[in-house]
């Protein structure tokens, strides 16, 4: 605000507020009226809970994934499939898939892309981690799963040439057109890779 | 998440963090990962700020604004105009009116509009105050400044008869075509306004 009517303490929530995704300035400042507004439902609670991830949130050293505790519920999960690693980029891809609920595997979260450009090399991402959890064995197929960008492209060949010389299989997810997708609102290549990849009716 | 793969805190923190508004379920769960993964430049410093609202702010018991003090900063401001009160229905429109910058005048915060189909009665609003701010004496202008909808401008009018017998001039905003507006998108209501309160050129 350009003249001071507010408190510096209220001040101080918009300007975070506005710092979280999803929210700009001016929905940070109806954000922090609301909680104000909700203390006993909203701010409080809230308080609590962030007050909670905060001190118990970690990384899990296995996979990358974020949990409370460490190995990652997935990764200390008796009943998941340990032989097959599905290869994220990110761990909101790892929640995508794990709410399509398609496959009981196992996960790896690089924590981004290669980009050269913006100074992230293959020591920035968790690729080491992966490739000592194929090396030890156990593992018969890594499921790469990034995203389709150019960037996530490159990482997925430089994946695949460090997992070269192991015997493990390496497969990538379909490309084609998305279930309930309509044709004309589609890209070229899009519609290319599914009729190459056309399948029996 | 219909299949628990992240720990009830996680889960917690998306929950209430979709009760904010301006967020959803989906975007929850991206601002939750985000929060967490910026742990020391965001979530603890948020964490922080919220305690701080919820310890500190409180309503003004003059004018029903909210601020840290009590009075609130504009109420105990000496160089505010304390003959003109500014009267709004919500803190948020004090804030739009304050960023507008237009007027160094007192303010009144009813706390909503009346609104007999959702049990909201006068002794629901802030009136009461606002009667006794006026009575105190010093008060030359209140002026109304309620949404234009049904249920402020009802609000209006009530609050215009509780100060009919008091020596205080009463006005409202002026309606109109919005500054930078096309009247091609605007409605018949307004161009009507616009045109019967139109000024010399």
């Amino acid at each position: 605000m350009s003249k001071r009517i507010v408190g510096p303490e209220i001040e101080k929530l918009i300007q975070l507020l506005a710092k979280v995704p999803g929210l700009g300035p001016r929905s940070a400042r109806r954000a922090a009226l609301h909680l104000i507004k909700k203390k006993e439902q909203l701010l409080g609670p809230l308080t609590v809970a962030m007050g909670d991830a905060l001190e118990k949130v970690r990384v899990c050293s296995r996979c990358g994934n974020i949990d409370t505790v460490d190995p990652c519920m997935i990764c200390s999960d008796p009943r998941r499939d340990a032989a097959t690693i599905i290869l994220v980029e990110d761990v909101s891809d790892l929640w995508a898939l794990e709410r399509a609920g398609a496959m009981n595997a196992q996960f790896h979260v690089l924590g981004g892309t290669l980009s050269p450009l913006d100074g992230v090399g293959p020591d920035d991402l968790n690729i080491r981690g992966l490739v000592s959890r194929v090396a030890e064995g156990g593992v018969t197929e890594v499921i790469i799963a990034v995203n389709a960008t150019v960037e996530g492209q490159t990482t997925a060949h430089y994946v695949t040439d460090q997992l070269a010389d192991m015997n493990v299989k390496i497969t990538r997810l379909a490309h084609g057109v998305p279930v309930g997708g309509e044709l004309d609102y589609l890209d070229e290549g899009t519609l290319t890779a599914a009729l190459r990849s056309r399948t029996a009716f």
